[in-house]
């Protein structure tokens, strides 16, 4: 750098690195809250010795059909009441011929091809969500590989590399030598007090050279060495002239600048982590799994309006909207609410103040999705991009193409935004055209080819869902300090149950732990109120 | 370190240090001598104007077949001549009932299951594999992902954590963070020249922040951040109960020591890279592919002896093994050979003094696999294993889990070695089932249920297959400038083909762009001849 940048130029530029480090901080904000994305299920819960009582379940999502399942084969006498004319909750998958109003009158219409779907609520499974796996093998729902890392898509920076996407490994490879020749530097240099050791430093200098991908003299230069990991100009052939030409490294300012480093750490994320899987056919083939055990116990339409309880058992009042509005009670010694926090704040629930608080003190995220059919994969045909993820700093963040049907001719749908955040909120302010309109406009940023084969798209945003009003409860740390004992605390006869009551927020082995929880609760107070 | 290690401790422990890179570095040295694994693939030969003259193609490999393939559309009469009695060469796949018999008289006797399988030969198709993933869609293959990175696989240096295996993740969110550590030390005690404007010192320290997962003060330390590359000692869960404790990193001094970060090298280099594909049911489904286009135009069992030239064309002596080793000639006006060098240079070929010794400068690598068929599978069910690659400093060096098949019942075959220089050479001196009973020995480091769950397996050794005596050829740097334009340049009216006449050796796709070269020059020449 020949001249340095004015004080008000840098401060311009740390701010824009601090957007792109910030979309992919956000991108995991549901999961970084003072919490996390394992998962410490080892088996099903043993509900022995149950002496036959009545438990109602508010909601048919993933939370409430697993303490039905595991409830109604302890013996309790099981029903459950849903608001939706379908089981599944936010575990679901929009195909052609969907059709969904969301609040604000906008219409979301599908017009995938047959086969065709996106999932607008969770679409994949981490290898260490334990629960969720052995459910899905428990009820027969064939799992296939989702690819979510793949070295050669997109990285995109609107200001640095010329506005051009660059590969993954081409940008992967640059950070990765250039970090290694600055170490390898101040290691020969001296000058660093740390490591001490003779020995360490020779160690390092040698991990950063392999790791690097360094010259002898610990340069990180073009050259084959530097292509084996980015690529090259001309790639290798057969026959005489088969010989390869090396690719040429970005600049080290580019690469440090353009803040495109967050993705890399993304990956490296727990719950983004290969091996990841999604169900064969749409996500919510797990749902329809669920349902197979649970689904004559579901009355569905039905909106809850009020949870009250005594010492003698709970009474749920809700409005049968599948027949003419009628207003029902079900009485039941027990009950497993689902509710999404968001929804229940705006319900009688009689539970102690606490509880009360508890349950207004988490948000809810926003969270926008774009599903975009195209009429070929041209991502494949002209990109060799098979699955995983584009990164972008602009508003729909990512590209992640589909782990399904490679190969294959005729349209395809790929996920066309991912949006949290600020971008969330300015894409759900739109029409459902207009989220589409937007997110082909950016994405054609990254593939010029978006224009010619689109087909037709979806925009899918979670704040404007009836039934949720949101994509899922963030806890702040001081909420969960305060307030996390009581929500998942039995309360007399009423337990929650649902991502929001559990440390694995917004995934549905976070559903599924904090229901397991729920049933054990229930069934020890069970027990012992004879 | 409170002592210094004396000079000859230190020896020992950079040439330990060096066995672990070094087996890294066996592990690639087939596409790294010189030349790399892209492939500069665009499309299909174009053979246009042809004049309908014979070529006897050698060798019913990828190479042969695809030149059989173009040559026939084209316009030419094609005939090829296979030493053994089925077609694919190397492009195979072992079953239960299949039976070999290696040099030296092992026996290679397969029991596997109905349905499981190891491919001896190639295994996995990069991304960028153009060629040969455009005739998988021409002829109808299937492929599935292969999933080469998991990042819950085993990391095993016998001299390092008490010689017990550790997760990829843990060690690799330790290397990371130990690696940003260091710098961003360099960086604040601002003792380093470069760089040297404070602009980029301050992007550089963000970027070791985010992506070393250090804490506020740049140190990468025990805590809920690194947990979430790493793991938890007590994983997240639903309920009351549900905090997450963090694991402990491990020491700096074990992460550099061990030298287990030449795997992370590894997971980059371009023909390891994410996505990668292997054929549905068995690599020999691509032979297949190929036979079902020219499967009719072989002659099995056809031992070659002799290829002669001379102006009005060529004539192959073989012996017609099918038929009591009958001698036979075959005529034709062009040859494409594709028989191994390591068996040509056992012939009499009348090629220029030139060709001769290019033939004979490439040596042949030494190769041996393990198939290893356990009655469950244990790495999926006990460690949540699926897919990807363990590695190991013992001969073995590796261990790859099936990419198939995932999450089902019953008896299950993974990759137990996959061997190349010293110990390629220990295992070839077994016999067969002594190469699976160190196999087994070696792999219950890693995984103490072998013992329990082992049901059969295969050792295959490359050197002792009697139609190629080695895996594939090993270009020095100086052999290639030496004789690497002269064996791929068409001698008179033969042409040589295969993987070792192309810049990406030992790779499927390096036969398939031999070939393309071969009947390119072929066609060339047909055309001038008249």
């Amino acid at each position: 750098m020949t001249e340095a940048p004015s004080r008000s130029t840098r401060r311009q530029l740390l701010s824009r690195i601090g957007m792109v480090a910030g979309t992919a901080a956000m991108y995991q904000a549901m999961t970084r809250l003072g919490h996390a994305a394992g998962s410490d299920f080892t088996s099903p819960p043993n509900l022995s010795g149950g002496k036959g009582q009545s438990v109602v379940i508010l909601g048919a999502g993933l939370a409430g059909m697993l303490a039905a399942y595991e409830l109604r084969k302890a013996g309790y006498k099981v029903q459950i009441l849903e608001y939706q004319n379908r089981s599944g909750g936010r575990n679901f998958t929009l195909r052609g011929g969907d059709r969904y109003t969301e609040l604000g009158g906008g219409v979301i219409d599908v017009k995938f091809a047959a086969g065709n779907y996106v999932n607008p609520g969770p679409w994949r499974l981490p290898y260490h969500h334990h629960a969720i796996l052995h459910y899905c093998r428990e009820f027969g729902v064939a799992l296939e590989p989702f690819q979510q890392f793949n070295m050669n898509t997109w990285l995109h920076s609107s200001t640095t590399f010329g506005g051009k996407p660059q590969r993954y490994r081409d940008y992967m490879s640059d950070f990765t030598g250039y970090t290694a020749e600055l170490l390898s530097k101040a290691i020969n240099q001296g000058k660093l007090d740390d490591p001490a050791g003779k020995e360490e430093r020779e160690i390092l200098l040698e991990a950063m050279r392999d790791w690097g991908a360094l010259d002898r003299d610990y340069r990180y230069v073009k050259g084959l060495h530097a292509s084996n990991r980015r690529g090259f100009d001309h790639e290798p052939g057969g026959g005489p002239d088969g010989a390869p030409t090396p690719s040429t490294p970005f600049s080290r300012d580019d690469v440090m600048k353009s803040g495109l480093w967050a993705w890399m750490a993304f990956h490296m994320n727990y719950e983004m982590q290969p091996t990841m899987f999604q169900p064969v056919g749409g996500m919510d083939m797990i749902g329809r799994g669920f349902a197979r055990q649970v689904g004559d116990l579901v009355t569905h339409q039905a909106k809850v309006s009020k949870i009250a309880q005594d010492d003698h058992g709970v009474t749920v009042s809700w409005t049968d909207m599948a027949h003419g509005g009628a207003t029902r009670t079900t009485k039941a010694d027990f009950c497993v609410c689902t509710i999404p926090l968001s929804i229940l704040t705006q319900m009688e629930v009689e539970v102690s103040d606490a509880m009360l608080a508890a349950i207004a003190a988490v948000p809810y995220a926003s969270s926008v999705k774009l599903g975009l059919e195209f009429k070929r994969r041209f991502w494949e045909e002209d990109e060799a991009i098979y699955g995983g993820i584009s990164f972008t700093d602009q508003g729909i963040s990512q590209i992640s193409y589909p782990s399904h049907g490679y190969f294959s001719k005729g349209p395809a749908v790929l996920l066309g935004g991912y949006m949290f955040g600020p971008a969330a909120y300015d894409f759900a302010g739109m029409t459902p055209e207009e989220r589409v309109k937007h997110g082909l406009q950016q994405g054609a940023a990254l593939h010029p080819q978006y224009l010619k084969e689109f087909s037709n798209g979806v925009g899918w945003a979670w704040s404007r869902v009836p039934w949720i009003e949101g994509c899922c409860g963030t806890w702040s740390e001081q909420a969960r300090r305060d307030h996390y004992k009581t929500l998942t605390t039995m309360d007399r006869r009423i337990v929650l149950a649902g991502e929001h009551a559990s440390y694995v927020g917004c995934w549905q082995e976070g559903a599924l732990l904090s229901s397991i929880s729920a049933v054990e609760q229930l069934h020890k107070r069970a027990q012992g109120a004879g």
